[in-house]
């Protein structure tokens, strides 16, 4: 059976503000680096207040995976809550002009559009602070069944378990799923969200879901293992495909038979890590959905992650389809 | 005597939209390559569906000269129009982030910040489309006289003749500006401008100007010429002070006495040409209010135009003065 997307990715629809910054600065607002920290009005305007100027560029995990996924030549739909605003529109605007459908309905009235303030220090490290805005009114209406129904694979990021709406509405769009043979990936996001729902995510794993990514330091933190070694042990099993990224160490794709370590990508310079684990999961999925072997799924995956941290900007820039005929020319 | 700034700028006070495109995407939308149009909010709407993703960033002529004079060092102040939403408030937040002091009043219940939609071709020519927005509001009242007394010099754009409220507050800047003793610089803006206010420009800069920024085409324009050299001609002894500016041929500083050519800086890579004006003319400034000799002068602007068109946007990412000082130091 044929179905109109290949992925649907739903999550936290969220316009980036990208501005370098010293370790100084980090250290000067308090703030985690590395991280993403979920932050309120009085605090983004603090945070805003003392950095420098910005580029503003739609983001938001699931978003930039659908933005890379479509950059390789894949259809795929879109759900997630934007406001009725200026910001709103670009995002709005950015998913379609790369070909992604974006099911939304713009919130009137409440908070403004998502906006994550990131701060990029001269190692390249981006520091994440977000303002969740329009996406705390993510909930169950604003999953589209039929959609979800002409999915082949609905991809989740764990970011949605930090408001109990769109909570709500991850666990209908996981029901749908499972309902109608469409295929389920979890992304864990954040180590920091893995602590904030470990439980919640254990569970998941266990129940629904197909294909699992992760860093190592999430997967770590979501079996609270010693070492990697132990995390993988901890986990394989519990679902189909588990995707587990170790930076320039490259991925690793464990199955209940099969764990094979993939290399990453070549990067000449690397600028800005914002989105690697986006791109990696939208060349990861997208090989998925073409019935590729895992290894030469976490090949494009790696692909994607280096195009991405070679410039600022968590969505890729050059066309991924070109990059990945190049990379299998070579 | 001092004063409090070093430069004070006029302008459109306006974010940028900039996407990569094609030539047959301009044919197709019917856009003038290398120009800068006035459009409304319906054509506006017609050319963003259109556009590929976009990336956002603070723009406007004046406001990025601003922008490349205090990365030189510079002090600066500037006055503009912008409307009380999110794009406006990048607009300050930005201006203020690079350290210059932003007097406005925002619009409120008008139309929105102003945007300008560029398209960016694989030549690296950018092609703009400004929806003016709230800039056409920018009035009288919003010359702040002791701000102006209190500046070396002030800059103007010639896009501020193209609509009459921003046209008399020009109008009234330059008045401040010639009795407390405060220079005035004009930038011809572009050929389409001047071809609209040719008569105005022409009586401007024998009455009012002191400094002229101009490029090779907007000075042909302005005086009807058919070479280089009889705009020259035309333009020499009109002002003090003529900078034109010849693309990869450098520039020509024009005195009543005297004729310069400074050559172009070198550019391992043109990515992107917008701004490259603007921030020629901050180099430029930024020279004469240190005093320095106009043909260094001329140098540090091309500096500045250099650094500009070797990525995406239209203010400098790297400090003007590090390279200044690397530059001397060569």
């Amino acid at each position: 059976m044929t179905r109109k997307y290949e992925l649907c990715g739903l999550g936290n629809a969220i316009v980036d503000v990208i501005a370098s910054g010293t370790d100084e600065l980090l250290a000067a607002l308090d703030i985690q680096k590395g991280g993403m920290t979920l932050i309120d009005q009085m605090r983004a305007q603090k945070i805003y207040n003392a950095m420098g100027p910005g580029k503003e560029t739609s983001g938001g995990s699931a978003a930039n995976t659908m933005a890379g996924f479509a950059s390789f030549g894949g259809k795929g739909a879109y759900m997630g809550k934007v406001a009725d605003d200026q910001l709103g529109r670009i995002f709005a605007h950015d998913l379609k002009a790369v070909g992604i459908d974006f099911f939304y309905t713009p919130l009137k009235g409440g908070p403004e559009t998502a906006s994550c303030l990131i701060i990029v220090t001269p190692d390249a490290q981006r520091s994440m602070n977000t303002f969740l805005g329009a996406c705390v009114e993510f909930s169950e209406s604003d999953v589209d069944e039929a959609v979800i129904r002409d999915s082949q694979i609905i991809y989740l990021e764990g970011y949605l378990f930090d408001k109990d709406t769109a909570k709500a509405a991850y666990l209908k769009a996981t029901k749908i799923a499972k309902s109608a043979g469409t295929k389920v990936a979890l992304t864990l996001s954040d180590s920091f969200c893995v602590e904030r729902h470990r439980a919640d995510f254990q569970n998941l794993i266990k129940n629904d879901v197909d294909i699992l990514f992760a860093n190592e330091t999430e997967i770590m933190a979501l079996y609270q293992s010693k070492t990697f070694d132990d995390a993988v042990a901890s986990v394989r099993g519990q679902c189909d495909i588990i995707a587990i990224t170790r930076s320039e160490k490259g991925s690793v794709v464990v199955t209940p038979e099969t764990m094979d370590t993939v290399p990453a990508a070549p990067v000449t310079k690397v600028v800005d890590t914002t989105g690697a684990g986006d791109q990696y999961a939208a060349g990861f999925l997208f090989g998925v959905s073409r019935g590729m072997a895992l290894v030469d799924c976490a090949a494009l995956g790696s692909l994607a992650a280096s195009e991405v941290i070679s410039h600022v900007g968590p969505r890729p820039e050059a066309s991924l389809a070109d990059l990945a005929h190049q990379g299998l020319a070579a």
